[in-house]
């Protein structure tokens, strides 16, 4: 049923390294037995982790390196000494055909600067950009670019509709995922230029390998209203950032309020099974890894802090991105729009 | 103690008019006993709505007509019909020196169009803003601009921070408040060189009426890192939004978790104390209110769907704006740092 597929892992990326990710790695192959593992680091500390998951182990090859980018190194540092590096290696691995894709819990900015420079744009795309799967009251929706790039025009926020339905395509199963460009609601400033020329080409193209809803607002994106959401990077970090910060915030309130007496610690406690189920479904770890889009590769990068249970998720994603052969079929998005596209490049 | 003070009400604004403009009034006056109103609308429903309300009909004049703005018209269309409006009519008030403050639930683009036409940007000021009140788990802090411009150089970046400033010591009783440049978070890419050229201005400035903490990300807003966080208008609305779209989606999460089983639903009854400091703590209303910074005089835009506590709230800003003498104190303090502005501005 499922191909066998392998995943290229930086084993010493994120706050905890193979500590993380070789447990994430073991738990990811419970759910897709037919991968295997390409793993990239300190030979030693992997091993001393593999040791503890026979089945991981029995599926796993290990290439050493000694070094490794910090987490808060610049992108042109960590580029400078790039190539040594277990980010670097994994990437490469992707670009030999080795492996499917790479996933990293390493430093964002380095790991996008190399994979541009490993991987390059695919034809005719401007910008990669990074997608986030964004928890909604339905499922989840795909939330584009939440911060490879500070701004975008029309072209390149066309080309992340492209890029974040092909995402959708392969998560959701849909044939046309709908999309929304992320807009304010003051009448008199809807929108810049480029967010109303990417509306306009969107809303009048034919045979579009989605469906243009139209404009969406900030608090729709947590409803479901479509299945992707376009932005550029500022505004899109910002908003995923914000969002994070709320259900943070509302967990201290909710924690507060259930302690605020007895009757209610008792009450909660009685509660305890329904907590449950909002804690899973406010989990972050459920939808962590940013996809890089745009590449000719598949490369996502999970949350640095994040456990097992969240690398996991990070390698599922690199996983469904592989199976659905993303990057092909993005590919012949592209192509076949790229008559419609050339006039809004010119425009 | 407190100075008397006259506030002009738009009645005729938001989705009910004066029937939840009038209540608002009501509740707002049992807290600031010193207040007058001047209300601008439709004589006949307006004397409806204070036959119930004697205490308030005692310290109201109502000024009489026919005209309304829309809520969904254009802001282009409200101005051509403009000066008979009660929206309009409320803000020249303030112009005339006949009220401290106006309050308005209309169209946003409309109440800010004509807001600049009637009262005119301050000298120094290119752009006035929307600030809005963000709950936190301290207390509260000021976000601007939320949608008042779509994109924002240093120099007005700049100028929120000062009008920021001012709004929070008229707030927080805080000599100089703390401000914050929102920015994300991916190291390669940190900021705009809008946003980088402003930080560099607000941390190398001495004297300046505010305590720069250099940039924040989206996930800091509620936490209360900072008294006021700065953000050009686009990035600005679609945080705010997404906060409460995010705050909306958790509570229909934890309504759904609260009725999962019998047992959860019984503890849920049982901490229904617990459950109604939190609703109290996520209620919008209690922070409702937009605040155009930078005019001459000040105006107020209430949530349009709000009801009469909400809306009381937004006039209780109006009063704490307008008590704290905000315009001539923002005058002073913008007097103040011009010359050191003087070398944003060329540069």
């Amino acid at each position: 049923m499922t191909a066998p597929r392998t995943i290229a892992l930086d084993a010493m990326g994120g706050d905890h390294g193979p500590e993380v990710v070789i447990p994430g790695a073991a738990l990811s192959l419970v759910r897709h037995p037919a991968l295997s593992f390409r793993i990239f680091g300190h030979q030693a500390r992997i091993s001393a982790e593999l040791d503890k998951q026979p089945a991981l182990a029995a599926r796993c090859e290990i290439i050493h390196t000694d070094t490794v980018v910090a987490m808060h190194e610049k992108p042109s540092q960590a580029m400078r000494r790039g190539k040594g590096t277990s980010m670097w290696l994994a990437v490469e691995d992707v670009k030999a055909g080795r492996a499917h894709a790479a996933v990293s819990a390493g430093n964002t900015g380095a790991l996008m600067a190399m994979s541009k420079l490993i991987l390059r744009p695919m034809a005719g795309i401007e910008r990669p950009a990074i997608a986030a799967l964004w928890p909604t009251v339905k499922s989840e929706c795909i939330v584009l670019d939440v911060g490879a790039n500070i701004g975008a025009d029309a072209r390149q926020l066309i080309d992340f509709a492209l890029m974040g339905a092909a995402m959708g395509r392969a998560l959701f199963h849909a044939d046309r995922p709908s999309v929304g460009l992320l807009n304010v609601g003051v009448e008199e400033i809807k929108g810049g230029e480029a967010v109303r020329d990417a509306h306009t080409w969107l809303k009048e193209s034919q045979n579009l390998p989605l469906a243009y809803h139209g404009f969406v607002e900030g608090d729709q994106i947590g409803q479901g209203v479509v299945d992707v959401v376009v932005v550029e990077g500022f505004a899109g970090n910002i908003a995923l950032k914000t969002a994070e910060g709320t259900a943070r915030q509302i967990g201290q309130y909710l924690r507060m309020a259930m302690t605020s007496s007895l009757v209610a610690k008792m009450g909660a406690l009685l509660a305890k099974g329904g907590f449950e189920v909002l804690k899973k479904k406010m989990d972050p770890r459920r939808v962590n890894g940013g996809t890089f889009l745009g590449l000719n590769g598949i490369v996502i990068k999970s949350h640095g802090g994040t456990d097992a249970l969240g690398f996991a998720s990070a390698i599922d994603l690199g996983y469904d991105m592989a199976e659905s052969d993303l990057v092909t079929r993005l590919a012949a998005d592209l192509h076949a729009v790229e008559g419609q596209l050339a006039a809004v490049r010119a425009g």
